[in-house]
């Protein structure tokens, strides 16, 4: 198992979202400017606060929405007050953080029917996790081309809260398997395959043959709850 | 319709992968510090290039990853270098756009059984879509509670390239109902509803039996091919 797939797996799978200090988030609306990032970001450091998530987008209406986690913070409503002072701040609200609500990502990614198949197995064990209180999602893509796939595969190490990766489909070799390299070696994700033709298997970390089951097995590999661990199972096929 | 929801609607209706200056993706990889993100914003407005997305976080093992999406950047090659010559930067990357790779985002929430029919539907229609050439990607997730469903359905409109909702129960009111209201108002995201006990039907734009046609019908509402629009649609119960 390389190196960071070890560390960063270990990591995920002692997140729980049951007993972990999820900490807080503030959403920002602005009116768009150059150094505005740079101002927030500012507002909040001064009170020692680390940040440990920050996204900032455009929105359709040209507004600029920022969403800024923290955790650590000793007052978070100075923090509210300083932040509305920010030159160009119209809206801000303190929000539950990503991590509370979508938890752990299972990210599915291959062709059509068998995506949907992996998804379902996915979706219907992690409601049993769900409901038990932990917070795991399955996002998945459809999608074509050997080239389309393997970028794919590599933009999973750039989500954030990727937990794991399941590939679905019936022939995957070539960019794709370099790409599943590139992430389990770099950004130290997971990869189940399914048992298909192409190269990609032999570079996964688990190749599972029924669909359903590689989906039930996404969410029991990144769960924090039972007792499937990656260590115990790491290149075995099912 | 709330203003917010058709001139959001009318935005994301209009955006194509195959046609749209997707821009850049830089990556950037950093010894975390105080100060680390004010100097790369600091560093990329420097060339008045236009940053429309930006994300931050503290990976496993402490490093800062950050990725800023730009468009309207004269020499992707020298905002490369300047970035390069931040203090504490250690590697740095061009990425394509997530929204070339992940596109437009279908949310699906609710209970398990009728989330994965949902994401079903969803999943072969996006990728009848997505051989043609979009990008439409399928994210859900399977959860229990009023107030649970409440808050990860405001937290959608906080999700980057969130396009629309399904909820997927089998009786969803109150704070949800709420929630919902909010999201369309606020955010201008438009939901489907199944058709269900409970109040939320009636607060969504469409109401939809089958889940697997609900799925469907999300893909077709959001992409940029075919006719189907919510315009001629709101309101409906099929």
């Amino acid at each position: 198992m390389p190196d960071a797939l070890e560390r960063r797996y270990r990591w995920v799978k002692q997140h729980s979202a049951l007993d972990e200090d999820l900490g807080d988030a503030i959403e920002v609306i602005a009116e768009d400017r150059i150094g505005l990032i740079a101002d927030i970001t500012k507002a909040v450091s001064a009170d020692k606060t680390n940040i440990n998530y920050i996204q900032s987008w455009t929105e359709f209406d040209g507004a600029s929405h920022t969403l800024v986690q923290i955790n650590g913070t000793q007052d978070v409503n100075l923090l509210f007050k300083e932040i509305s002072a920010v030159p160009s701040v119209k809206e801000v609200y303190v929000r539950p953080t990503f991590r509370k609500i979508w938890g752990k990502r299972v990210i599915v990614v291959g062709g059509g029917a068998q995506v949907a198949a992996v998804a379902s197995g996915a979706i219907a064990e992690a409601d049993r996790h769900n409901i038990r209180g932990e917070t795991i999602s399955v996002d998945t893509m459809a999608i074509v081309g050997e080239e389309e796939i393997a970028q794919a595969v590599r933009a999973v190490g750039r989500l954030h809260r990727a937990a794991v990766l399941v590939l679905a489909g019936s022939l995957m070799g070539g960019a794709i398997t370099d790409a599943v390299a590139a992430l389990r070696e770099e950004y130290g994700i997971p990869v189940i395959s399914l048992s298909m033709a192409g190269s990609v298997p032999s570079a996964s970390d688990l190749v599972v043959s029924d669909p359903t089951e590689a989906g039930v097995m996404a969410v029991m590999l990144v769960s924090h709850i039972g007792r499937f661990n990656l260590s115990n199972v790491q290149g075995r096929r099912f």
